[in-house]
């Protein structure tokens, strides 16, 4: 890899996508300058990478002449797992529970030491949160973070526990021990609860998604108002849901092995 | 232009780009000799590219060894306005509808000469429908097409009948003249409708959703069972939830435009 380091190829695409990485949730809308110093790359060096997103369909232009992400980029994005197997076939599920709680439903996966918002749905009665998808939230202190962080191998627990468990209210578990005794709970008894650990004044509930081999792919949860919320009750309908896609997941890896034997 | 045709730069971000053109709902995972195939790159090239999108998320392996689109690039996507504007201020109206109308609710937009289907919901007594979020249909045989082909410029009504209008069912509108009529009907009653045109057994209705300057950004449609379907009672919830849907984004538009000139 190092002889590599100066091949032309690898850093001109290297640089193409610190194109992308110029944007986020915060940044979704770039004037070039702007692109250039967030990739940091000559304004020059933008100016082509950026023209050649933009005839592909990676970026597009807004009507004040700043960038933003294309609608082909985000078509090809739809085509990862995580949104063209899991989240197709939770979505009728989440839609069922969302109508049944009138809370927010949240699916939710693991990427490194980070909870990953899939998809997010919430109704006009439900308490306002933070989340969105494609969005990322620590996995100490959600409910799909602990089902996530329980069924992680526990090397991952102890690389996260080392970095420290930053505290965002009074609720927060910040000690390492508390947290192992708690997501021990959370493998027994098969849910999680956080209670105001992340916003005060919301609780979640969560369950573990499986795929056909009994591993752990997603987290299902649901996020109320903490003065309202039942656990039992919101244990009730996340459970059966859950239950359906895993069910579903199986189903799908069977077929996907049933066309690759032939 | 001309002169920068040889640039190296240039056919790298290109090369880099059709790799994951290579990718579409057909091909979601991909070994390393289909991606060169399909990107019509040498396998080399593939290989140090790939290489590189998979260092940086673009791309993921799974168990098998075969690329999938990577969770970064999915991530990324979701920035573009089609989703993070449209998408995300739609949901909750489309969640509604779904749960009133018991059907299949679209929203949708057009590019160039298709409609792009933003995001779908659907519940179990829907009947089964073709379309999917990230899929593409025609203009001139679905609800939703229709609204977008009457509300967009002439000059793309006469592009997209120069191409000639394929026939998907006995009930679908091939002559030129009769759509021109059938979309001067859309403009004038507020919405459209397509029976069995796309698909036999199935009829669809689709509103258009305004943006702040009153152009027609997108249209929200419901696809039912056509023996069941009436027209009336489709279109009567409709009407208040593209209201919605663009009054928010109006809101939006002039949020950004306060943001702008502080």
């Amino acid at each position: 890899m190092a002889g590599n380091s100066r091949d032309p190829g690898r850093s001109v695409t290297a640089r193409a996508l610190s194109v992308l990485t110029a944007f986020d949730i915060d940044h979704t809308r770039l004037t070039l300058t702007a692109i250039a110093r967030r990739a940091e790359i000559p304004l020059a060096t933008a100016h082509r990478l950026v023209r050649e997103l933009e005839m592909w369909g990676a970026l597009e232009r807004d009507g004040d002449g700043r960038y933003e992400i294309g609608l082909r980029l985000w078509e090809i994005g739809l085509l990862a797992p995580v949104n063209s197997r899991l989240r197709e076939i939770a979505l009728p599920y989440m839609q069922e529970l969302c109508q049944s709680t009138h809370d927010n439903v949240h699916l939710a996966v693991r990427d490194g030491l980070e909870v990953v918002y899939v998809e997010k749905l919430t109704t006009p009665r439900a308490v306002p949160i933070i989340s969105r998808s494609g969005g990322r939230l620590p996995l100490h202190s959600t409910g799909v973070g602990k089902v996530l962080l329980a069924h992680a191998p526990s090397a991952v627990m102890h690389q996260y526990c080392e970095r420290g468990l930053p505290r965002y209210t009074a609720y927060t578990i910040t000690e390492p021990g508390r947290l192992g005794r708690e997501l021990q709970t959370v493998r027994s008894r098969g849910f999680a609860q956080a209670n105001e650990e992340m916003t005060l004044g919301n609780c979640s509930v969560a369950v573990p998604v499986h795929d056909g081999g009994g591993t752990v792919v997603a987290a299902l949860g649901v996020v109320a108002h903490s003065v309202r919320a039942e656990v039992s009750k919101l244990v009730k309908p996340l459970m059966p849901a859950a239950e359906g896609i895993s069910q579903r997941l199986v189903e799908q890896d069977r077929i996907n092995l049933d066309l690759l034997s032939h």
